[in-house]
């Protein structure tokens, strides 16, 4: 419950768009990892302004206030578990400024990834982050969890595609940080700070992007081997030469298992499969795909089947995106975990994982964007069923284990959120940590802003 | 003075190396802005759990401790000038681990970054930070100063192939973050905020450092122009299009007019020059140096010239890199600047400071990183002549305010140190700036990180 005289008050800023009936809210209290907690109130502000005002009537009633963006995160970031206000910023939705000589778009946040893409597109450009969800999910979003989806191997993440930003922090004041310029180190690096902080320190309301020069020919080629040793010392040798791609699926057996029923050209002794994508122009696209098909052949490469024409590779990209949604189907509160350990560490996960499988009797489907090491961990079992929850978490505890043996890490893009809150601490160093608290507590002195979040407030 | 017990107490420390006369001292209070103090005591460890035990004895005497690595930075950065100790990292020297399947090296802060080059390069890898003091300069004065080089427009700079890293705070406790992966996402991101923070938040005693794929083949151009306008044009108009360069350097007509003298195939009509270099391999290249020619090509174009040989291409970094030493010949205490613009105000800023020079009877020569639109503006005054000093800071001072103006930044690579703390507050948010100092106070509760550096301690 919020203090009715902090609604009033909400109520009485011009044009601002404020729900507080239990029926207008509750479509604001998920997100994509299926949690959901219905928030005391909505709020729709359309400008910066606002949302200053807004939060400083927060920090007033020390009320917490989560922003949302298109809620496609997957580790209920945005669902206000311990109640407050939720922030949506879908009308933040200008585009400020698009300035292709200079390569870079003022936008707000609320505005959507893919109409960014759009616009940059008109004079040659594009933004580097570009996750899965990249036709709903907001800047501010992408921004909040630093975003990337598998292009991130060749363009980066959105730390290195946003240049500067502005942010109300939980005092209800705004902060500038970063530059409009390609280069800049003038004082501590504040923007890369946000970035990827979950709303935990700032609400971001404008960002700088950085844009490239879009390439103007792709092509995608499939790699299959009889073993997942090779695949992975493939994506090993082709990361290790100077033509990086701009994509480096993985998918182990069972993924291949899913999908062979209706996809009758996957060989039937292969037992894992890369997908390999190159970007250029007409000139140097064939001379790219030659030296990732030489850095990906061995003796137990078993096809290489190069698609270059829209339709052959839109296809294959639909093979992989239709992963996710296929194993949610088949098992609706199944475990995805966005992991990474070094790429020559991948043959030792999965075998482990598959001892796992078998120990703890689950399906565990693996894919992901292997240049990165970052695999995507599926352990198909019903959380919500009572005699099974306790053994997936057990199953899944073990595989944070071993991935943090293998030098990796928890989380290579979904963030913490609250999925992951409790084994933060598996990975951060305690020194780290606590000074993470404390940068929360300068930015955030009431804790209101998206509170528990990645860790617990107290 | 340092207390006496201190330095009985460091005196204890075995193996560690001491110094506290003033001729052993003396050495260790310059770098490369000609700022000199001598350091009450200097330590040299050689190890990481020396440099704890050093820190947690300061913080207990409350005594500034400067991190100083091969003293190549340009802005007095770790000039004691506050009195203190001064900790040299040179002996904190080794390369831990090298996993080449992985891209990764682990190495302590001390260690050169031509060392890492050397090292990297036996498995066709490279670390993308490319100074030009690499052969004398320290991975950990790479991290603190966020360096960069000519390379950084297509390999990024320290912040972008930096990975995790220690650090002690001004605590004595040492802090990891950051990871071993090319992606992950747990928690703020404290790694980048260490960069670039000029050893005010933490000495670093370790660097994960991510690495690339060394190029086998490289090219470089020199294109000379009638007009600055059109090399400007040329500059935007090569980073618009998809193959990026791997170094878009600039210099204006005073450049060439002081080199002309030994370069006689410069046409006496140019005005402006851009060297343009591209790396790849045997089968790309031609292929990137015709995307860039005919990027870099109007009617303005007076001379495209390709160097293809190594020798040639030698000469021609040899006189980019003689500009620095050259002015300084010519004018020893000139003033050194690396603003950064946007790429298409560069322009709008020469014509700017060639108003200046007139206003003021400067010699102002202008030249840089045109890529990343970082400008290294030498104003040839001598600052030691009370006549002409306070003329030239006041000269710098509206170059300053036309670069902010612009959007631009006051610092594109050499940091802050003492040089630029004064002009702080012009670029940066007083929030952000607010935020900065409470953060330093966490990270240092005594302020003896490199005390008034960035900004003033109190």
């Amino acid at each position: 419950m919020i203090d009715p005289k902090l609604v009033s008050k909400l109520n009485s800023i011009p044009d601002l768009t404020l729900y507080t009936a239990p029926s207008d809210c509750w479509a604001y209290g998920s997100d994509n990892s299926r949690r959901h907690a219905c928030p005391d109130a909505v709020v729709i502000p359309h400008s910066s302004q606002q949302v200053e005002t807004i939060v400083q009537l927060c920090y007033e009633y020390s009320t917490p206030i989560i922003a949302r963006g298109r809620a496609s995160g997957t580790t209920g970031g945005c669902v206000p578990l311990y109640g407050g206000i939720v922030l949506s910023i879908e009308r933040l939705n200008q585009i400020c400024h698009f300035d292709p000589k200079n390569r870079t778009m003022d936008v707000e946040a609320g505005v959507l990834n893919s109409d960014v893409q759009r616009l940059a597109q008109t004079e040659g450009l594009f933004w580097g982050p570009d996750p899965s969800s990249r036709d709903y999910c907001t800047v501010g979003g992408n921004i909040a969890c630093c975003a990337a989806g598998p292009r991130a191997i060749k363009y980066g993440t959105t730390r290195e595609n946003v240049l500067g930003l502005s942010a109300v922090i939980g005092t209800g004041e705004v902060m500038r940080t970063g530059v409009y310029t390609t280069k800049g180190v003038v004082g501590y690096d504040l923007t890369r700070l946000i970035i990827g902080s979950e709303g935990t320190l700032g609400i971001v309301t404008k960002a700088t992007l950085k844009l490239l020069p879009l390439p103007t020919k792709s092509i995608v080629a499939c790699a299959y081997y009889s073993d997942l040793l090779s695949a992975t010392q493939a994506i090993t040798r082709i990361m290790g030469q100077p033509v990086c791609p701009s994509a480096l699926e993985f998918m182990d057996r069972n993924c291949l298992s899913l999908i062979r029923s209706n996809h009758t050209d996957i060989p039937p002794n292969a037992k894992a499969m890369l997908i390999i994508a190159a970007e250029g122009t007409q000139k140097d696209i064939d001379h790219q795909i030659n030296a990732l098909k030489a850095a990906a052949s061995f003796s137990e490469l078993i096809k290489f089947e190069i698609a270059n024409n829209k339709t052959e590779i839109k296809k294959i990209w639909q093979v992989r995106k239709a992963l996710s949604p296929a194993l949610r189907k088949l098992s609706p509160h199944k475990i995805n975990e966005d992991i990474v350990v070094p790429v020559s560490k991948i043959p030792e996960l999965i075998e482990h994982i598959e001892q796992l499988a078998k120990k703890y009797q689950f399906n565990i489907v693996n894919f992901g964007h292997a240049g990165n090491g970052n695999i995507h961990v599926n352990i198909l079992a019903d959380l919500n069923d009572s005699k099974v929850g306790p053994r997936a978490l057990e199953c899944l505890n073990s595989v944070f284990d071993k991935v943090l043996s293998l030098k990796g890490t928890l989380s290579g893009e979904h963030g913490v959120g609250i999925e992951k809150r409790d084994y933060v601490l598996k990975e951060i160093d305690p020194i780290a940590l606590r000074l993470m608290k404390q940068i929360k507590s300068q930015f955030d002195p009431k804790s209101i802003l998206n509170p528990n979040k990645l860790f617990l407030s107290n």
